[in-house]
């Protein structure tokens, strides 16, 4: 039995990644940090569905120091740990707000990294390990208006990079996806015409699917993947890129 | 029923990209230059292991300019095209034979370019198109003894961003893989002394086996990866990248 | 007269940069962390060498909260920013102090992002201004043993490009300049062994000296510079990128 | 005296190129292919505010294969060399003319390697050598209607990175400038809209001057720049990339 760690699961991304790992067969721990409801339907219907499979939800506020402590010791046996928890702030960074900086870079990049500190003997165990982050086009393009975002998303590309190669010898593989514009409730924020223009951006010509997203997890959870690591996958439809 | 041109199907890795293809429930068109034996001895073990499918050889050499024409001629219902066929050659550019640099810039850039005009329509007539070249980590480190090569691969990993977006609308993906060292006839050349020198610089501590990388041409040409398109994935064990 | 602010004025490159720009008629604020004896030294040689320019030494600890305000609160005129501050600390990530990973984030890219915050307005002043974050080749390719370090550089290769989108418009060009390896005290800690072993991997044979990265902050604050913007220059000798 | 040979200097930015380094005090090789009027102009303005300097055009056209020869049988002293040579074509690649495609080839890729085959005896003589090639944008990026182009500056980057590791041993650095949109007559064929838009696109809000592109020309071939070799430096304005 293969176990997963999936931070952010209740989020648009997070759930569908969920759905994907449970149906491959994967034991699933539910990091979720408000959306308690979501998680528990979602538990329900994976119990029904797959019930020679464990799914364990795991309340944790990435801004809460406790987080790290309180998803470590929730865990047992582990094979992957996928990173989709997140957030952003639209706003010129000279009118950033101090606290909405700081949220980004504990939520995204420093929790991330302290709990892998704690979880990577786990993932070693059987020479067998899977970390993935879900990161962003705009960690290499860079976006005006997110620059904290784009900001902490770089550091991520490059965290995968330089984090892989201190567990490749373990058997653990460490890279980034990186989408450009998902179909998710983060951009319902956006109008019609809005969304058009972006679409007519897009040399594929949509915003992508979250289906479309959680394939490459998938894909980089596999046995086969072994020799890809340090790496960030863009998934932007020929966008910005 | 889907059907994929396979150049260079009688190389290591592009005949494992042919077996797994063939498992996935591909008819394939298998071009080779030489090896007409092995090719052959290919296609009678997929008939009798795919009874359903079909297996066509199409010999050509990409330095001979009708060859263009003469594979063209040869398909009807095409899905994807793999380049995998491809030669490289040892020495300093001071010393460069000319006509090395011109065989590298016609096998692996020119044919490939030539083929993909006359092919265009065919992959976009079902709105679903794939094309993966086979590329190398050197298309973006660059290495000594190997500019011509280096670069002729640097120019794919453009070729491939730029065709994208010309392509994207038809429906049609173009996407390139870039392996680090792997296991085939083409390093074995080198002796044990420079190979085990080689893998203590590669993190993951071994060179890649052909299924590692044909598994990456797999998940390319899945219906789920159409939104990723422009993109050079490299696979190299956290190796020089 | 055109006013730079260099952070980490008396590290070895901070201060090579302070002399250049001093030489090309600069005045500067010499920010500085503890050693004061350095930069007093510094600013009496300056001010005996260059009368008709201004040196104004300022100390703050970008590990404290208030360096931002302190920092800004001494600045009148200011036409460049410059940040050399800096630190690493080796160890394995799994064995990484909390601590030492919050200094680097804090002192390498939070107080930095917060001060150009105060500071955007002064830059925007004449319509030209010039950010360069000293950044690093490990910003790219990632070291093992200097993971969070890496990231944070990887930050930073992003945040210029994002943050150059928000003041293009009003003259201000934001760029990084990365390193390989350099002479500097901080590179004095490996043995005589280790240095000729890294010498060997460097195309060009030798360890930067410090005049061979100031240049480049010479070349970027120039007029004719501000069509670059974005943009990281790599400077590492051919080596590692 | 340092000899510099630039090819295509009858173009806006081989001639900006050529009038920078005069001024620097260099004496030049001036390659045309069919202005001989304008290029005896530049000499003999040059003859006349440089009287110490050399000035001395050869003509030669990169679509002959006997221009290698011509050209390398010119030169004597030599410093440096310029590739500034080049043209484009505007189409579809399923259009593009074969002939074409051999034109954008030969030019911009094969003849300036097998020129620079034959000089770098003459390049490596001093220990000092320099090799910068003008690129573009496009070479990273990609873009549809100019894919051949794109492919060939893609070559370029990943050649400079390759070349460099032969010859840094020698003194010589090898690198290439990528501009964006310049004011040239190369531009000129678009119309005031189309150029208004593409403005609009660019972060600094116009195209650069071919100043703002030869300034880096003059800054690489600086004795400071020893350090930085097999690089690629987009001058763009912040578009795009």
């Amino acid at each position: 039995m293969k176990w997963a760690l999936i931070c952010g699961s209740s989020g648009d991304i997070g759930m569908q990644i969920s759905k994907d790992l449970a149906e491959e067969g994967w034991s699933l721990y539910l990091h979720y940090t408000h959306n308690e409801q979501r998680i528990n339907e979602l538990v329900n219907q994976f119990n029904h569905k797959y019930p020679k499979q464990d799914f364990i939800p795991i309340q944790a506020d990435f801004l809460d120091k406790n987080s790290v402590e309180k998803i470590s010791n929730s865990i047992f046996s582990l094979d992957a740990v996928i990173f989709a928890q997140g957030t952003t702030y639209y706003a010129l960074l000279s009118d950033f707000p101090t606290e909405k900086i700081d949220e980004i870079l504990t939520i995204q990049l420093k929790t991330p990294v302290l709990l892998l500190q704690k979880l990577q003997k786990k993932l070693a165990k059987n020479k067998f390990g899977r970390v993935v982050f879900l990161s962003s086009i705009y960690g290499k393009t860079g976006s005006a208006m997110e620059v904290p975002y784009s900001s902490v998303k770089g550091a991520i590309n490059t965290f995968v990079r330089a984090y892989s190669k201190e567990v490749a010898s373990l058997g653990i593989t460490v890279n980034a996806i990186a989408p450009g514009a998902v179909n998710t409730q983060m951009n319902s924020i956006f109008d019609d015409e809005t969304l058009e223009k972006v679409k007519e951006e897009i040399p594929v010509g949509y915003l992508a699917n979250v289906e479309e997203i959680s394939y490459w997890v998938n894909v980089l959870l596999a046995e086969k993947a072994s020799y890809m690591t340090g790496q960030t996958l863009f998934v932007n439809g020929g966008w910005l890129d």
